[in-house]
């Protein structure tokens, strides 16, 4: 499956709405030509504007390096129609060689020349806060968000709308198991 | 409608499991004889084993200051039956009197004295970490889980099941609109 890249700009202000529903995430980073891509279900905003996000990166992940090296890296919402490759960046390491080549993934460059993953929902380019004791005690990253992206057929106007089962964001469970984002409704 | 708490213990070591899928929570908090309620978006695991989690409670809202002054807090896991509650505690202050109260809310007592909602599919009894400038810079709280409890209609032997659609956990967009937690798959 080749998969078009198609993003438009988020309004940075509004941009929390992207991760608020709690999806799991693809953390993308690079650093003077090396580059992973791994799986965070530990991700969530932290405030509205400017926007900050929260996330856990293991401290034994290849990524780890890479993010601490660049102050960098990118959030990738990824949907229902790539779920496998969510597990398949979450199963393997970058120790063994680019991630990116050995799965096949299509990538596109963001403001900051992170790669950010094809055939995702949405794409939030992050810089990391000096908060390196949060790093180092809890393996967690704040960060603020510098760019923020959606396709347009799947986010517009600050809302989401999923035209098709596959179109639809994923919750993580556990071992291979995933929440497809559900109904939506009003109170 | 009147909600029986049904609850039972769920392992310690798994109960990341109860909020890695990114569901809003409701927040109860309680500090001599005072008591407050507030929803929360914002909520994460940060740990497995002992588990922690982070989560965002805003400076400008009573319960911070229970949760300041009493270590404590409850992560509670609301369901689409009880929906308009969530956006009620969301929109109401305790400043303006007990919200349980208001509400008609029914809770029962956890292991720490908290008062914990009814109708939740799960529940989590929450120790402040003592990682104050989080607190402070960023309204994030740090803290460690001391017990877990889910409804084993909903949640049972580390897995969830939900029977009915009113059974299923949500995820917060935005100005009273939410989604279910939608279809389970694996990859």
């Amino acid at each position: 499956m080749t998969l078009t890249p198609r993003h438009e700009p988020v309004e940075l202000a509004k941009c929390y709405r992207l991760l608020n529903h709690g999806p799991v995430t693809i953390v993308t980073s690079a650093h003077q030509g090396e580059r992973n891509i791994m799986a965070a279900a530990w991700a969530m905003p932290l405030d509205f504007d400017p926007p900050k996000v929260a996330v856990v990166i293991d401290r034994n992940t290849w990524s780890r390096g890479l993010i601490e090296a660049s102050g960098r890296f990118a959030l990738n919402i990824p949907t229902r129609a790539i779920a496998s490759q969510v597990l398949a960046v979450g199963s393997h390491s970058g120790r063994d060689g680019d991630k990116y080549a050995a799965l096949g993934l299509d990538t596109f460059l963001g403001d900051s020349d992170l790669p950010l993953l094809s055939g995702c929902a949405a794409w939030l380019e992050c810089r990391v806060l000096p908060e390196t004791a949060m790093q180092q005690r809890y393996d967690l990253f704040l960060a603020e968000v510098t760019a923020a992206w959606a396709d347009p057929a799947l986010y517009s106007e600050g809302r989401w709308h999923f035209p098709s089962q596959e179109s639809r964001t994923l919750h993580y469970i556990a071992g291979g198991a995933f929440f497809a984002t559900g109904e939506s409704f009003e109170v």
